[in-house]
């Protein structure tokens, strides 16, 4: 099946269409397998949902869902969604917002895996290189398991854009620019994480580039136990934004009472 | 191909191949494409390697690679490593070491993401229930970057069998077992990791089993913004586990000094 390069994303099994309908998301078109309208009671008020769809789902073969799909088992239902993916102008102005610039990432289920750390860690917004996965590519999508399709998501975006974008209207406002590297930063239990952040993280095999190092105020590095170099791009993301997280959620842990 | 299901286990591509000579993992078999031989001078130290071996590497064509290979391009170089898996014997008794009990994580890759973060992050060593992905699947190894060539794993492990192991002959010896829950434990930032811990990880869909969860003494949640419901296991498994090597490295961080 055709990728979905422009507004347009395919969404693969109960779960993401569920979410796609929680979120608002307008379905242009929904596939159904006889299978999912007789199946399992969790899923009635999707298909609740589903019934009260201006355009009701066209039934289809299972087999044909598969075909149509990306995913090994779409489990009976495909949707189309509007899904436009706007420019930098997409994301909010959070005062002390964390962004993630995400710089050549080419592996849609990283992008997807990064969206889901970054949403559930309260981050602002992701920026994507012009080099990065589309948000809309299926296993993004899936990767994310929703993220994708309520994260503010900006496409084809340069630093300098950024930067504007942020601090327009804000007079002295300075967004901290902090470069995400496999060796060589501040250890990341040290770093000063605060303010507008912009959190760059390049791909494992290649980095970040030269023009956004330049740029970066700060270097950080994850401690890692040798012989161990690097870790997945998604995993080394997760525990930046947690680790602000949870400076910001408060003190440090009780001492373990007893058993 | 057949899956490596006993004790043996296919390496694919120039990295896993020289993580495995650098950690004395004995190969059986190493089939090499000419296009390899002939190739990157970053790869030179690995040559001298493979030429060194009691058994020349085989010369194949590269299109046969492929088609012998799991991974997508295994990059002109396979070879297949006896990597045989222990049971509950093979993990190591260390004093306040952190453990991952890994239930039901039926994805090879996921496997190898979670054993990746745990060898960077210090852990002692991985127990697997029955019911995981086998540690010699080639996604596991691929996902693991390594990390399963060297890290300590148990396969088959039940969590008596567990218990019994790490308190041998350590009278009063006190294995903390703590349960990684998607909602209602204490949370991650507060709870108390100390002592001998065995960190319990179920799979996404199924979560632990309630024998599982009648051993553990404590249950910890990650904080995550709604409407987020959970992380993937092994950014999960991760946050934990840096949380854990986080407290042991030191001090809070300083405050942001200037830009």
């Amino acid at each position: 099946m055709r990728r979905s390069k422009d507004d347009r994303a395919l969404l693969e099994g109960p779960h993401l269409v569920a979410e796609a309908l929680a979120a608002g998301i307008a379905l242009e078109e929904v596939l159904v397998a006889p299978e999912f309208l007789a199946g399992r009671s969790e899923d009635d008020a999707l298909r609740r949902g589903l019934a009260a769809l201006p355009e009701p789902p066209l039934e289809v073969a299972a087999g044909l869902l598969d075909e149509l799909g990306d995913a090994d088992s779409p489990r009976g239902l495909l949707a189309v969604a509007r899904l436009p993916r706007p420019g930098v102008e997409g994301l909010p102005r959070r005062p002390d917002g964390v962004y993630l610039f995400l710089e050549r990432i080419q592996d849609p289920g990283n992008l997807g895996a990064i969206a889901r750390a970054a949403e559930a860690a309260g981050a602002a917004g992701l920026a994507l290189s012009p080099e990065t996965a589309h948000p809309n590519h299926p296993r993004a999508l899936r990767g994310s398991a929703g993220s994708l399709l309520r994260l503010p998501v900006a496409v084809g975006v340069d630093p300098d854009s950024l930067d504007r974008h942020l601090t327009a209207g804000r007079d002295g406002l300075e967004v901290h620019w902090t470069a995400l590297l496999p060796r060589g930063g501040t250890s990341l239990w040290r770093a000063a994480l605060e303010g507008t952040l912009v959190l760059a993280v390049g791909s494992e095999g290649q980095g970040l580039s030269a023009g956004i190092l330049r740029r970066a105020g700060l270097g950080i590095t994850i401690p890692l136990a040798p012989p161990v170099e690097s870790l997945n791009a998604a995993v080394a993301a997760a525990l930046v934004l947690f680790e602000i997280r949870r400076r910001a959620d408060g003190p440090a842990p009780p001492r373990r009472l007893g058993g």
